[in-house]
């Protein structure tokens, strides 16, 4: 085995290190009065519980497709699944801690310096972001260590596995790289976990949103936050399970994702590389035919220093943020650390691939990936932020009523697809003609080499959202809340950038492991090939099948969404009605005089969540499965394009058009329009609830549902038949 | 010319006499009292006025069109193109004048015999509904006649044609076959007149609609189509422009579509024969190898024997429906009339399919078809009509509040893909296995082959609903008014059938348009291939392109979607401030002492929606040329595929969305959750505003767009590279 894999081994050692860093950094810093604390116990204890009880629902998941793993191929493969699984959760279990230990610590900060309190939501934005870059880094290098025999270069080949049970039945053995499954594996239990994660915890987070608005805000007319309120508990419990529990097992997972399409579709061109046309592709990146040991380690392992040396320019950038002492514009500072992360990503990438056998061009691929990657997460800036036009349009549009607004908002989340399709579309192209199918993979680990970054900052965002909601909780004086809401606005820019970019990547990612689906499919027939899918092809055993596949994986996302939105929808009614009896019951609840029973609507929206979780899981478990099953391998492959295609322009449609709204109404309750209680602020209430689901909880589990069916369909490739079972 | 051709020929002469009879039925009836003579020349001339302007701007783009065709193919390509154009055009303007016609003569007889009032409706119906399918047909014969030597088996061939102007530049010769550019073209004028029609007129209809609501019933507090709301006139006008009009060009173009996709690919497999993959095709469909002349002609003309009988089908059901004399059920006689005319035209089909040179596998294709267009319809009836549950509850959703409501509208829109999806998929794989390629494209045919009937029914809800509107306006009895509702809820079930049916036969159809389209693009080399197109392709030119063109392909129906609906938003927003300057300039109107200037608002809502379908429009000319130019004529296949994906799935979201909020709402306003002026009916007209572009603008004319955007591939085959220009 090459030394070099220490590199990645060293570094992320070094990250996990540096999170308990910050974590002391954080425990130095007092939680505030008792009045604090107990909120934020509350708060802790409500966001325990549920990753707790959702953690226990993956832990019999993952237990019976471990074991499915198990029987079908090696221990080695079920071990990297729950591997990728345990850290998934991990990750998410490390936010949960992280951003709840730092909320009410940021809140009584502000009563002295809004700077130290920045910098506080800042390290507990760090802790996560370096937790989950360093985690799903050190899964990889740990399974690179364990299982070095089946990643060696003499030894590497398609193996033929008779499985008992499965072998009878197809009549044949099944075919695939060890390695290949043992990385697949890996990505599949971390995107499992994170889809669990995203679809749980958006139902609660939206649920308990909705719920608080709909009675507190609309029918009680209590503030946000107000302690009166018995959802208000569950609504701050839910930032933090879905915008920072969700949020890290989501990026975990595309950069798990983003790594392991690189992998495997190195190890199958590897054994191919005797094949004409797969040499082609070889010399494309300037790699000579005869590769050494050595250099067979290099191009395996540069991915993981890619990303490496994004966890270097993560820290970097973090400790420029937190020292950085002129206070005087903290959103400034914000970006400017975003950008000298990705700068010094892309510098150290330059510097990786220049040392590498290969040529430039896979780092312009990379390059051309974080290019794509920002102008996507701009666009997404430019369509949801109040300081530009179409937000601006959609406030006075809101103004003219609340249908009009809607409308406009759909309009405007429709039209905002237009520039990341012809970004994704020039991209793909481009980095196809540098470096042939490397290529694409390339560019989607451009796109995440700095995901580092991106979380810490997402995670900042909740954390100052939290704080505020401890201020109000507590009863602290308005300035504070005024300070504290400051904190928040700062990271939104940010925030509004990263999610456009996440939804980039994954369309990306997506891609990449669908090439490297397409590889594996191709390379199990005991022998490799360049795989290419026929959309229409004359084989009459294949014919229109693909495009049949296409249809149905293009109606999935939508069925997948509305199930989500009914979760949501429903869970809040729940809560609707919970709030209700509390008031009912208890008149001195609304009158302060009585604590309302914050557990009881943890509780109910807990449950719903996680039982609403399962059935769109589930589908998208068993649909790769029966396609491949029923359709064949390469009616899977145009299943997933389509599943592709329609989660992308959802995604953005449902993020943007739920941005917007939101944006829309702070815009009209800064003054604008009528200000707040004006008729405008009620009708764009109305669209800002509409616009919740969408884009927290919609928007962003469509980015892990295809990454997710293309990694089963990668591990499970050698299974499928090439043609229709009818045929 | 096989003698074959006159029975076409003979049944839409006899088609077009029979809507003569039709209208003198109607001649025969009296349009009630003064008032009602009145509102009805309003409405009629409101929609002429329009209609003539949407007719000069068809002028000049269809004749720059026309010029250029001509130069680059012949002069009988540029006939035919304005020949289908011209027949688009007065299918809208005939549909125009009989709903124009029969609609006061409805109120009319209404008060002396509710089946007298209903028939009435019906003849205007069926008037369109038969010069639609008739001059569809009558078009294509008249080609046939005209240019028989195109269509010559003896000479037909793939032509190579030197073009000054292209060929300098493409530096080669262009290859096509004449006879298919014929069709071709033609198809595209109906298509390019369609888009105008359905967006122009889904523009105006539902800006009028939005404008008439938002300050008539919520502001003013006038009820439904008041005459002293200024929108009122505009408001019925709408219904005639969009539901008449537009439906009437739409289903046109979609039946020729959907006869041009089987002739075009005949013609490539009849002169390609020799090759041995093409002629395993003809021999799957159990002609013999070597054709006769008149087994050619049998061939070629199947499908507008196919059609013929498809009318006469119609007409035999419209009869049976005007001539029963069961007044009691009307709604029952009215979709037994339908199921007859499905049935009649199966049997048809079975019969000229069995006389055939082809075997019966034809005929399933056909039969499948339109099971499936059949089972999309009910879906959609299911999903939209307050009879099910998904309604039902969403009435529910909605009395909790306008913004679950909306939510559960947009869940339950996506929700009612699923089936669509699963249809569309298994309806592919069925007939390309029992018939290949051909399979599809007939199909296509099966879903339309009794489109007549559909148009006729369709036509009938505007009549009715237009009918108590002059009731409401000319001040008749309540009872009056009650009648003419129960006439235009009658319609109600057969039309959301039909919707549906529109959209999933639009979507088979689009794809046996891309067929035609591969074989066109295929076959433009001098010699005819069987298409095939590789999504991923081991050929470095084409490469990742075919994927990068699905992504733009599947954005394009989310920003041609967004355009519509700005269209819609900023048309009533004009419109409204017209209607409060009205009321504030002229206090008298809404005394009902001064009749407002309805001209003033039609003419408003013209010179918006015509000058709004302007940008849309040329978008989906310009991309179809720009993408086949720019990434080749593989990538361009790709680009509809996607399109072709987006549109169907965003189709029926937006027209079953559109249709359960409204229904919803009609529901809450019989009496449901407290009934009209309840807490639950504000919200449902708020969710009620937001569905209406969403069903009338979006979904019909993204049924037209990927249609129009094939066949202009179709058209434009021979002109495109084989590979992206740059590489």
């Amino acid at each position: 085995m090459s030394e070099l894999i220490f590199i990645p081994a060293v570094i992320c050692a070094f990250a996990l290190l540096s999170t308990l860093l910050f974590n002391r950094y954080l425990a130095k810093h007092d939680a505030g009065n008792e009045k604090m604390r107990e909120l934020q116990k509350h708060i802790r204890e409500g966001a325990w519980t549920f990753m707790f009880e959702e953690a226990r629902v993956f832990a019999v998941v993952t237990g019976i497709i471990a074991v499915i793993l198990w029987q079908l191929f090696y221990w080695e493969v079920a071990f990297a699944f729950l591997l990728g699984a345990f850290l998934s959760m991990s990750a998410g279990f490390i936010g949960m801690h992280s951003a709840t230990f730092a909320n009410a610590r940021v809140t009584n900060a502000v009563q002295h310096s809004e700077k130290k309190a920045f910098n506080i939501a800042i390290a507990g934005g760090a802790i996560m972001g370096l937790a989950v870059a360093g985690l799903a880094l050190g899964g990889l290098t740990l399974l690179f260590l364990i299982f070095r025999e089946a990643f060696n270069p003499a030894t590497l080949t398609i193996e033929s596995k008779a499985v008992p049970l499965v072998s009878n039945i197809l009549g044949r053995e099944i075919n695939f790289i060890k390695a290949a499954l043992i990385v697949s594996a890996y990505s599949m239990g971390a995107s499992l976990v994170a889809l669990f994660d995203r679809v749980g915890g958006g139902i609660f987070t939206k649920a308990a949103d909705m719920a608080a608005d709909l009675v507190g805000k609309a029918e009680a007319h209590l503030p946000e936050d107000d302690p009166r309120n018995p959802a208000s508990i569950a609504d701050n419990v839910g930032d933090n399970v879905g915008d920072v529990g969700g949020l890290g097992a989501d990026l975990l997972e595309s950069f798990v994702g983003s790594i392991i399409s690189v992998i495997v579709i190195y190890l199958y061109v590897y054994v191919g590389r005797s094949n004409a046309s797969i040499s082609a592709l070889l010399e494309q990146l300037g790699v000579p035919l005869g590769l050494s040991m050595q250099q067979y380690w290099w191009l395996l392992i540069v991915p993981l220093l890619i990303i490496s040396f994004g966890i270097i320019a993560t820290l970097i950038s973090l400790i420029y943020i937190i020292a950085n002492k002129k206070a005087k514009n903290l959103q400034a500072t914000l970006m400017n650390g975003t950008r000298l992360s990705a700068l010094l990503t892309m510098l150290f990438a330059f510097i990786i691939i220049y040392l590498s056998p290969m040529n430039l061009s896979v780092f312009w691929c990379i390059l051309i990936g974080a290019l794509a990657g920002i102008a996507i997460g701009y666009i997404a800036e430019y369509y949801t932020s109040s300081a530009y036009r179409p937000v601006k349009k959609l406030a006075e549009e809101t103004s003219a009523g609340a249908a009009i607004g809607i409308t406009g908002g759909m309009a405007l989340g429709m039209l905002s697809t237009f520039i990341p399709g012809l970004v994704v579309a020039i991209a793909i192209v481009a980095t196809y003609k540098l470096a042939g199918l490397f290529g694409i993979a390339y560019g989607a680990l451009g796109m995440l080499s700095f995901v580092g970054m991106t979380v810490s900052v997402d995670t900042y965002g909740p954390i100052a959202d939290n704080a505020g909601g401890i201020a109000q909780g507590a009863g602290l004086p308005e300035k504070v809340r005024k300070i504290t809401d400051r904190l928040d606005a700062i990271g939104n820019t940010t925030a509004a950038i990263g999610k456009g970019f996440a939804i980039g990547s994954a369309a990306f990612s997506a891609l990449a492991l669908i090439v490297a689906y397409m590889w594996s499919a191709a390379g199990s027939a005991g022998e490799v090939t360049i795989p290419t899918i026929e959309m229409l092809s004359a084989n009459p055993k294949i014919g229109a099948t693909v495009i049949a596949a296409l249809f149905l994986g293009a109606m999935i996302p939508y069925v997948f969404s509305a199930l989500l939105i009914q979760a949501v929808s429903d869970t809040a009614k729940k809560m609707v009605e919970e709030i209700k009896r509390q008031f009912r019951r208890f008149p001195d609840i609304l009158k302060g005089k009585r604590r309302p029973d914050y557990n009881k609507c943890i509780a109910i929206t807990s449950q719903n969540g996680l039982r609403k979780m399962v059935l769109p899981a589930i589908i998208t478990i068993i649909l790769p499965l029966l396609v491949g099953f029923i359709l064949g391998k390469y009616a899977l492959a145009g299943f997933l394009i389509g599943a592709l295609l329609s989660c992308m322009q959802l995604a953005i449609y449902c993020a943007n058009t739920g941005g917007a709204l939101d944006n829309a109404k702070k815009y009209i309750e800064d003054g604008h329009y009528g200000g707040k209680g004006s008729e405008a602020h009620i009708a764009s209430v109305i669209g800002d609830t509409i616009g919740d689901p969408l884009k927290d909880t919609v928007g962003p589990s469509l980015d892990i549902l295809v990454k997710l069916m293309s990694v089963i369909a990668i591990l499970f490739a050698s299974l499928f038949p090439s043609y229709p079972i009818f045929f």
